[in-house]
């Protein structure tokens, strides 16, 4: 508490986010990181721009890196808007779109930040339950709203909508922006970006940090109707102009454009989820069907933060969040096969102690 | 205007960037950059830091940099703040200290971004004009205010307060922080980063982008006792954990260990800028006294605008800002001794054509 704070500042909560520790040799399983390596081709230019021309300002309006996102699906660059982050994607978005009033609408259980926005910025918001089975369920999402915001696939369970909910969304709230956060749609599930033509209401928000294992990068990107990349804009321009430094335009460029070791690191973590579940049932664990990079899971008998407990003794993070609805279940990232024989033989360890 | 956006987006008047031209062959003296490269130790640290490391997010709370930072002025590392340029760490400076009702404090002519902030947070302001020689006069900034701005040196003018009238600012308004954009404050000015345990009111904003030649690669940093600190870092992490990406935090540290390369580009700078000033007043230019990379100048017989767009055309790009009290001037950063001898006598051409 000071007297030098706004107001503001002492409302806020802010977002926590998974532990980075500073120790080598553990399994770090807790913020979905990709278990394989960036593009070559990626780290090649990011070493390449580190050079003389480092002195000059980057491109405010990073046209390069839009006209490769755009170019990938198929629309023009002024369908394109690129952050530090999807993190920061998303506060432009929540400041520059959903200042409308009524409540903002997302789900109970989902990405965290989204609570922290609305107080940053104010903005009112109701959260949605999930379904006992922990889904979303479109028809939740009427009324008077500001705006509808969802993760697909959800964190921190891995569940996708298909499209034909993300068009109901947007064909019950035309007048409102339906955001939907694709952080990690590339493990399995139907991207909107297919929709954005189609519905001018509709944002796309991704990210370089999860199926391009560029996390230390810090670069995310939107897909929207010229309409609302310019409100995107907008913000940004009355915030940073220049939120992305040379070298992370030349690294996500150059990672947009190879395709094949993208495909190739997200086809293996498909393979290894598989994997993993199955062993995880084998377990006794419950695992909620996940088109993402990590597995949610849920032992009837277990207490989740004492497994997380357990598993960090050895030398093994995973993500438990408290809440009423999360506190007994347990967020695992998908490692490499190795990693994932690690987990499962420790949890197998663990379970057989502790009986 | 858009259905989509927030009443607020309406409203924004977004700063605008000095040019950053995609042609090479130009000399680019308008946004202050540095003419001599980066550290090389720094460069070094960049290509090193492009590994199979960058799949992992980086440190939220940057403490290799801040600690690099806070050793090189004798602080401890909680009263630094890093963010994504000195325009992130303004920004959320405006958000976090300045709501307190009363209009923010800040010049008529300066860093055009001031505004931008006050708009983009709803802060009123009031703009206190310079004297008439373009000085800031620390006793105009009185009466209730939620805090005071000033750029040291100012820009566009280039003209530095000394450590007495930063003195007076604060212990008029001890219960309101005044912030210290010292951008350019290695060019010559006295940094009031000594002041920083005596006042806990101060904050005090510095840049990689301009002394320490990385622009390109968006570091700016804050000094202030923790409690200011404090309400920065809760605004970031309600905002974006991980603005500054690992390759940025590896490099900037780098740059601050380098003492010697940053001593002696700073060196070349002030030299170069003493040679400049008397080139242009040869030449009958008025010119402030700058303790900044960059002059500012005046013609009492020609037109700025013209002056620009007669550089333009032989390939030299300065900056011409419009506003009553800037349209006569030309802001132009000081480049190599090679680049200002081209600067002169473009300038002695275009001034003997059209006599």
């Amino acid at each position: 508490m000071s007297r030098f704070w706004s107001p503001l500042v002492h409302t806020l909560t802010p977002y926590v986010p998974g532990e980075q520790p500073k120790l080598t040799n553990l399994i770090k399983l807790n913020t979905n990181e990709s278990p394989y390596g960036p593009s070559p081709r990626a780290l090649q230019a990011m070493r390449d721009a580190a050079d003389d021309t480092m002195r000059l300002y980057p491109d405010p309006e990073a046209a390069a890196l839009r006209a490769a996102l755009a170019k990938r699906v198929g629309l023009t660059p002024d369908c394109v808007f690129v952050g530090n982050g999807s993190d920061e994607v998303l506060a432009h978005a929540f400041q520059a779109l959903f200042g409308h009033g009524d409540p903002l609408l997302f789900p109970d259980v989902t990405y965290s930040f989204y609570t922290v926005y609305c107080g940053l910025y104010g903005l009112p918001y109701r959260q949605v339950p999930l379904t006992p089975d922990m889904r979303i369920q479109v028809e939740d999402y009427t009324g008077p709203c500001s705006g509808v915001v969802v993760a697909n696939p959800n964190a921190p369970t891995g569940i996708a909508l298909g499209l034909d909910d993300i068009k109901r969304l947007l064909e019950m709230h035309p007048d409102r922006v339906v955001l939907v956060d694709e952080a990690y749609v590339d493990f399995g599930a139907d991207s909107a970006v297919t929709l954005v033509a189609d519905y001018p209401n509709l944002l796309v928000v991704q990210t370089f940090s999860k199926s391009r294992a560029l996390a230390g990068l810090r670069v995310g990107f939107a897909f929207g109707q010229p309409d609302l990349i310019e409100a995107l804009v907008r913000v940004k321009d009355s915030f940073n102009s220049y939120p992305l430094d040379r070298i992370a335009q030349a690294g996500a460029t150059a990672a947009v454009e190879d395709e094949e070791w993208f495909q190739k690191s997200v086809q293996k973590v498909i393979a290894s989820r598989t994997a993993l579940a199955s062993g995880l049932q084998a377990l006794g664990f419950e695992v909620l069907p996940s088109q993402a990079n990590f597995v949610y899971i849920h032992h009837a008998d277990r207490d989740a933060a004492e497994l997380a407990a357990n598993l960090r003794e050895r030398a093994i993070i995973v993500r438990h969040l408290r809440g009423a609805r999360t506190a007994s279940w347990l967020r695992i990232t998908v490692g490499t096969d190795q990693q994932c024989d690690k987990l499962l033989s420790a949890l197998r360890d663990i379970l057989r102690r502790n009986t």
